[in-house]
């Protein structure tokens, strides 16, 4: 018998949330199961999808992270799984709390920077609720639509389907060894990753873009790392995937090999990338990827969706298994 | 010339509000104003209603609050603005944030609260964000709709309309007096009063009662107070009030009376009660009440809407002026 678990750290994130579940009485009419990262309801026709996300000082803050990068991101992770499931944003609502001693420049600089997300996503942020706390909290809620039909899910990846990405992996893994661990020269590389990991983009408009072709299988965004979101679609749709092509950017190569770490570890394991990760039928790549480049986003082939569950990477002649490892909460 | 403010504690919530506003872009189809508590945007003919309510462990927390008795306070937090604007909710979405050493037991018993407080107002707990934090923060976002014709709003009380609430008032100002100022006897009376404090209710079925009606000119939760809410209603209304019957509950008088305070101040001052104040013409009295005890709820006539911008208190043939005092955050 396994020994009783007294605190949240003795279950870890994932294992919380699953737990989770059994207390909560489902909606019968909810249109995304409750192991999706967004809610969906039905008004009108459409999927009324709504999303949150909370950003913590105390974890979620890399050192040195400006109010604007903070805001950011905050405002990316909220409309991020809004991107995944093909929703277009009504608007973003935030709750922050700070602290009693915060500066008013910082605050602005918060405020200032969650309107420049939004607005840059072509949405608004409506408002929210201001509280005094002991670390900064920013928890964005955003609300959007989709035709019900079109609602992207991440169960139904099936064998046959290739695998893409909106984008390249590897910046924030990066970023995160230069911060944390210290791996931190040469500094030129370090800025130049630096700016690409802390200004991502939800991928809204790819988002919209993939729905409207009616073909997506699945899709789920990778902010919890690549590897983490090819074993939650792997879950949710049984089925396994090859990956053959694994876009790393160039500086992160030069970054890896500089500081004698592996770029594929970088690009799998990093988290906090927002990147969609879809499925489709092969034979669907032009038609989808000519849909994503109308809107000027970018679709990337890395691979094939297959019938046994593995999760392998096949490079340069080389199978390597891809674990099921990401940021997590409450980790021990 | 007025010294520079630096810290949020310089201005105060109220202050930080309203300079937060010129930093955001306006969202110009948006239903409700900036200084309302909630968004509202159209949506297929309807206004879509959306409200977040952060509950911080360090400032919103009673000693002694169980999990459940936290949870539902947060859930009628996120719930009530949607009630003062007239909405029926379609859920309730949550970011939690829990201290890593959280006893199991403590979380389950906090989402088993707020299912149960969704469910008690016929709404679902919908899912929502799982994080780890230095403190307990409990942000509920509630989503409704209502017609847009009937939305109600803050600022269309006239003179000779009547004023109005859903329950009465001071159950939490005698409570915090108790808990917080050492006045706790006799106990028997404290825990009535407890426990009418730690359960308040959304006043949802109220709300759209009475954006039903199509008459109420203004309407506006006492969740900062009863005299905030009245001055929270004169400024956007520009008109004054003059309250001649104001409801306060016979053991909170003999609250008072045991413990030498004033029950008016009780009433008045003790913010986090969830009645909605409402204002419509006068010679409509028996719809409008009629219309709320329908839904199972009651009207209180507690006054008048007046041209001139003064807030009064008539009782026993004295005259008191109702002071703009609430709780706030950040405050000195």
């Amino acid at each position: 018998m396994s020994k009783k678990a007294n605190t949240l750290r003795d279950l870890g994130e994932r294992g919380i949330i699953r737990w989770f579940q059994d207390l909560i009485t489902p909606f019968e009419g909810a249109l995304l199961s409750g192991m999706e990262d967004a809610v969906a309801v039905p008004l009108n026709g459409e999927a009324l999808v709504v999303n949150c996300d909370m950003l913590v000082e105390s974890t979620d803050v890399l050192p040195g992270m400006s109010a604007n990068e903070i805001a950011w991101k905050a405002g990316v992770m909220g409309l991020s799984d809004l991107a995944a499931k093909g929703a277009k944003p009504l608007g973003v609502i935030v709750s922050l709390g700070l602290p009693v001693d915060s500066q008013v420049n910082f605050a602005a600089a918060l405020v200032g920077g969650l309107n420049c997300v939004c607005r840059e996503h072509e949405t608004y942020y409506l408002g929210g609720d201001t509280n005094q706390s002991l670390e900064l909290i920013i928890d964005c809620a955003a609300v959007g639509t989709v035709p019900q039909t079109q609602i992207l899910r991440r169960n139904g990846a099936k064998p046959g389907d290739l695998i893409a990405t909106t984008g390249e992996f590897g910046y924030t893994g990066a970023l995160f060894e230069a911060i944390l661990q210290g791996h931190s020269k040469p500094t030129k590389l370090v800025n130049r990753i630096r700016k690409h990991a802390l200004s991502p983009r939800a991928r809204i408009k790819e988002g919209q873009a993939l729905a409207s072709t009616g073909i997506v299988s699945a899709s789920i965004d990778s902010s919890d790392g690549l590897a983490w979101s090819l074993h939650e679609l792997s879950a949710a749709s049984r089925v396994g995937f090859r990956i053959d092509n694994l876009p790393i950017p160039d500086i992160c190569k030069q970054f890896a090999a500089t500081n004698d770490l592996d770029p594929v570890d970088l690009a799998l394991y990093g988290g906090e990338e927002f990147e969609l990760v879809v499925t489709f039928p092969a034979k669907k790549w032009t038609i989808v990827s000519e849909m994503v480049q109308q809107v000027g986003g970018s679709l990337i082939r890395i691979g094939e969706v297959v019938e046994e569950p593995e999760k392998v990477l096949h490079m340069n002649g080389e199978e390597r298994e891809i674990e099921p490892k990401g940021y997590e909460h409450f980790s021990k």
